[in-house]
Order: C-alpha cells, then structure tokens, then sequence
C-alpha cells in the first residue's frame, strides 16, 4: 500500500492557503485573482507530481495521469466561501495530488492510473457546482452566457476572459473514462469530534433545495406615509420569513436544516419604506419525500402571502440539488483502509454538505471521506482540523483508492 | 411686496439637479464629489445675488446679507437621499436665493436683510442634521471625529478633507443675529394633493427616535448545523422584527409611523448561517409621550428576546430628535401671504418628516411651509411637484418673509 508524505501534504495546504489569506482562514471565491492564482499554482504542482495538468474554460484545474488501465478520479474545491476556511474543500484536492505522488513513489503501485480534479466554483459564487457539471456535460453555453456573480452581480463570462480562460475550451469527461470517483472533505460539523471519531464514511450526501423570495411594494418617505397605506416589502419579507420558520418544524425529518442565509432591502436606508426585498431560502434533507414536503409547504405560504398583499411575492426555484446515495463497495474499500489506519475511530454518516460527489456520481460509482472540524466550525475562517487528523486521513484516503483500482 | 422670478427659480432648480442626476431625481449625498461641486455652484449664485457666501468647516453654504437691520434665516438642504427627489430640499434653498433676489430687486424691500442656507447633511448619511446642529452650536469636534458614513463606514474627517473643508472653521449662529427662521420644502406626503390644497402652513415636526439593533449568534454551515443548536442571527432579528410590528399598534397614535429601512445579514451568503444581523429601527409622532411609549416597548421587547437568547440583542440609541411646535406669528404670516395668493387652497397641518427646522427652532423662532408632493412621492427619483405649484410657493414664501421682516 502507498505510503503518503504528511510533511509534503501539510506544506502544500499551507502554501495554497497564502491565496487569498484572510486572518486564519482563505477567501477565494470563484475567478477571483487569488482562486486564479492558487489554480495556476496547482497546476504548476500536478506537473511537478508527474500529472498532465490543464486549467479548463470554466476553471477546472485537471491533472491526467500518464499511466494507462484503470482509472480513479480524485478530487474536490479549491474555491472557498467569502472570509471560508483554510482546508474546505482544498484539502481533498491536495489529498488527490499526494496519493498521485505516493502511488507513483511506490513501485508495487506506481502503474495505477489516477487523474486529480479541482472543481470550479463548488461554493456557488456563479452557481451550482458549475465546475462539476460542466465535467459531466450538465452545463451549457447558454448556462454559462447566463451566470452573474451572486453578490457584485458581473458577468461570469467577463470574470472567466480576465482570467485568460475565454478561449479556453472546457473538459468533459468521456463515458468508461473512470473507475469511479473518490472525494475527501472536511466534515464541516461536530459529529466526528462528539463522538471521538477520525474517519467519517459519508453514505449519502442531502438534497438541497433553494429559492430566491422577491418581496415588490412601494418605495416611499417613512415619515410622511401612513401606516395603512404603506406597501413595505421588508415587513412583508419578515413575515413570510416568520411563518416559514413557525412551519417548516412541523413537516422536518430529525436530520433537515433550513437556512435564510441571505437578505436584501432596496434602497436599504433607514428614512426610506423598502420598495423591494429579497431573501435566499434553502433546505436540505437526505430524503426527497421531506425535500418535496419542504416545497409544497413554502409554495403555500408564499400563495397565503401573495394573496394577502399588500406587497407582491415571487418565488423562483433557484436549484434542486437531489440526494445522492454512495457506492457501496467503494464505502467498503474505505472502511477497510480505515479500520488498518483509524481502527474502533470510523463511522458511516450522511453529508449534511453538498459536495461535487453529488454532480460527479451522477455518472460515476462515487463516494467520499470526512475528516474531523474541531468545535464543528465551517463556513469561517475560524474552520480547522487537526494536523493528525488531515495526515490520517490522506493514508486512509490513498489506501481506499488504491483498492479500488487493484481490487483487493 | 417683493415679486419673485418664477423662470428664474425654476432654471435654478433644474440647473442644481445636474449635479448627481439619476434618472428624473438626484443621488447627492453629503459631501459626495457631486454634493461639493453643487455647494460651490451655490455659493457662486448667492454671490451674484448680492450675498456673501461662505462653505464652512462641515459643508453648510450660508450667504449672508449685507443689509443691516433685523435679519431672517432663510433655508433648508441641498443634499438628497440615495437615488432620491430633485426637490428635496434644495427647493427650500433655492426660494431662499430667489427671495434675497426678489427683495433686492423691489426698491420697497431692498432694505430688508436675509440670510440663506443649505444645511450639511440632513439627510443623515453622516449624522442626524448635522449643519443645523452645527449651526446653533450643538456639534462638537468629538462628534465629527466619530462620524461615519452609515453605509460605507468612511470617516466623515476624511470626506471632509477631500472636500477641501478640513482647515474651514465652522459658522455658528449668533445670539440676537436673527429674528427667526423660515424653511420651505416639499411635502413628501399626500394630503396636499387629496385635499386639492397647495400651500401647507406647518404647525409642527414629528420628533424622531432612531435605533440599531444588533444581533449576534454563531456563524456556521447552513448544512452541517442542527437546527437545535443554531445561533442564526438573521432569525433572531426577524423575530424581534415581528413581535415590534405585532406591538407597536397598541401604543401607537392616529398619525404615528414606525419603520426598518435598513438591514444587513452577515456575511449574508445563502449557504451560511448569519453570524451577525443589524437593523434600524425608527418612529415619529408629534407627541413626545407617544415616542416615550414606544421607546418602552421597544426595550421591553429587546428585554424578552435577550432573555430568551440563543442569539445576544443590543440595541444602541442613534438618535432622539424631540417635536418642535412652530411659532404662531410666523404662520400668521405665512397664512396671510397664502390668502392673497392662493385663497382658500392653502391648510395648517404637521409635517411628518423631520427637518432642520426642528434644529435651528430650538433657538429661534421658526416656520415651515409645504408645497404639494404629486402622488405624495418622496425619497425616491420620481418625486416631483407641477412647477406652478413651485412658482406659487415661493411667492407666499418671499411675501411671509417681507412680512415677518417689515412687520406687516
């Protein structure tokens, strides 16, 4: 079995993690000067790994192995959340790259054949994992003509030709190309450290669900305009928001979440009655009964809502993201590996995350491998994982494919 | 008594309307490269109306008289509101120009002396009226190092230094200097116009109370995170939102309103957990026992929410401006002018809008009048007033004015 280099792997997540620094933690967002640099700088580091590297037209950084015969694909983000950690979801990367380097640096298993991925924009700063989809053929032109920065509202294309990637063409996989598809992250909760683990087998990834709720009334002077005339968009988001949140508890499952993580006044100033107001409002659940429950119940309160006035309601389906059930053998080869390296400190557990698994193993046998977050923390720069823990799991990680491609 | 000049008033306001056009209104906020360029543009009028201009330390433009004798302050402000309307309140400045003109072109009135001003900042972007305030001596230096712009943070020093006033000394009023103030402005409502009135004599200004309301929770993954133990900081402040809408009915009077015009979510991304929320919050009504009620709801409700948690709530005093009650003589007069030139179509009523007037009335006798708001539209690009209705009132302003000054 290949041995990995934990000095190595610690020091290239380190050295990613000055792209884009932001006091312990990263941000990198998509087709930011940082995430371009640090993907140039992958490469650059897959070339050295003995791996055919080409940065893609949407921002994937591939690098192909030489070998031939069966192959795995490995990977995960480089792209980080706004003021994110320093290890989600690069460390999966970095974890491809050096079992790339210790598969080849070992002669029992140098043959095997592993290509190491990168996948562009998986945080959504342009969309849904447009990096994978575009891998697996599920993103089109007009998907790309179409996609504006969440927050600045600029045009991916504009961002993607400051990049040097316009002309670009994009990589897609070829049907039989791969064995499989394995992708390492963070936990980005506290089960693993509740419960005194070092290796979570993620059986299943949640669907996630997201709508844009735009709330349209009349701007106007808050001190000169009635309250019963008033048309305020902000109190008509708050008060959907308030029966979503007295609902949505009544139709859950023990596992389900849901998050309004984003919010806009117009014009946002406090002499002016909003005109207009915005939300972003997700669920996830492992179950797509629950994710469809979930739904219908939204669909009424917005029609309660849209019918009671006085502000309109538009609901729009940003994405619907399905569950996605592991394969079975590859969690095998995983727990197998694990129970050499981690014994008694594994544990088969669902994502409450979405992760490029979901869009990758829509096509490919696929499934993936946590690692601890201390006090649970992602999503902050705050985000960590013991050093320990990063280099067991890497082992564990380059023991399970190396499995899967022999086969024992 | 003095004739005004109404294709010169007119031209005046659509010349002053360039700097910052924004469609049909006008974003001019305080000490914005657009705001200083029109405060000099204005102090070269009042030049060539025979007054002496000063821009002072914190942007007031005030063009002094260099008649002797008693002496009536004249203005309102020249800066706007995001986005906001091409009359207010530059209209009140701009009648205050054309009056000092009107009375200085009648050999009866020549005599009389006015001062006028476009006061700094009423719109708040900075502070709360802080030209008036500086005016009247109510502005410390320790004020002005602390101000920030509310939605960039940017130091108020630092504007003021770009603007080139950072080395002006402040103009303050002088006790015994004037006989009062009169301020003329837009309605920003619609009561005018229902009531097919065209001059409102204002009796009094509704006193505004202001607050910010901060939550904080814990910052975390919108996937990974039971909701049990979230501390979702963006649901605390819809929560409290709500129990204030669901209560302030209860304490409120026939003509209180009571807004959130503003709200932020941090860091405000979909797949995040807030961390962090803001809101302002402010009320008015002219009666300052009504304030005083809802200021008490307003720390009982923040009171239960601390208690209940799992998020902490602060709620931080920005400001506490009381009503002002208007001086009866003043609106004699300016009742006596409206019934000569605009008989039987002019009202008395309370303005539901703050202004500097609030500010200067606390030393010197003081008076508002309104001119109609077509469809009560203010605070936003399209507010606008028929031009006759502009041309009237400045007519009934510059008649009161002669009045107040000669006593008849």
């Amino acid at each position: 079995m290949p041995q990995i280099n934990g000095e190595r792997l610690l020091g290239d997540l380190r050295r990613i993690a000055d792209f884009g620094r932001y006091q312990t933690g990263v941000h990198r967002p998509h087709l930011s000067p940082q995430d371009v640099e640090s993907r140039r700088w992958l490469a650059e580091r897959m070339k050295e790994a003995g791996l055919d590297p080409v940065i893609d037209g949407i921002g994937n950084v591939i690098g192909r192995s030489t070998r031939s015969g069966p192959r795995l694909l490995l990977g995960s983000h480089s792209d980080t959340q706004p003021r994110g950690g320093w290890l989600d979801g690069v460390m999966g990367v970095i974890y491809g790259l050096e079992v790339a380097r210790a598969l080849a640096e070992d002669p029992a298993t140098a043959h095997l054949a592993v290509d190491v991925a990168s996948w562009a924009d998986e945080e959504g700063h342009w969309g849904q994992m447009m990096g994978s989809k575009s891998y697996i053929g599920r993103l089109t032109e007009e998907d790309i003509d179409k996609a504006r920065h969440r927050d600045e509202g600029t045009k991916m294309r504009d961002a993607l030709a400051a990049a040097g990637l316009d002309k670009t063409p994009r990589l897609q996989m070829e049907e039989g190309q791969y064995r499989g598809y394995l992708e390492a992250h963070i936990e980005q909760g506290g089960l693993l450290e509740a419960g005194g683990k070092r290796i979570g087998i993620v059986t299943a990834i949640v669907g996630i669900f997201q709508y844009r709720l735009t709330f349209s009334g009349i701007q106007n002077h808050a001190g000169t305009t009635p309250m019963p005339i008033r048309k305020d968009a902000g109190v008509a988001m708050m008060r959907l928001y308030n029966d979503v949140m007295d609902r949505f508890p009544a139709v859950a499952g023990p596992r389900s979440v849901w998050t309004v993580g984003k919010m806009m006044l117009e014009p946002n100033a406090p002499a002016i009655v909003p005109g207009k107001a915005e939300m972003v409002l997700q669920f996830r659940d492992a179950d797509v009964a629950i994710l469809e429950k979930f739904e219908a119940t939204l669909q009424e309160i917005v029609a309660e809502h849209a019918a009671r006035g006085p502000c309109t309601v538009e609901c729009v389906t940003l994405s619907r993201t399905m569950p996605l059930v592991m394969d079975e053998r590859f969690l095998d080869a995983i727990e197998e590996a694990a129970a050499v390296h981690a014994p008694d400190v594994h544990v088969r557990m669902p994502s409450g995350a979405g992760h490029d698994a979901q869009i990758i193993g829509l096509k490919l046998p696929a499934a993936m491998m946590f690692v601890p977050s201390i006090g649970g923390i992602s999503h902050h720069f705050t985000e960590n994982t013991a050093d320990e823990d990063i280099v067991l799991g890497c082992q564990v990680f380059a023991d399970a494919a190396a499995k899967i491609l022999t086969g024992n």
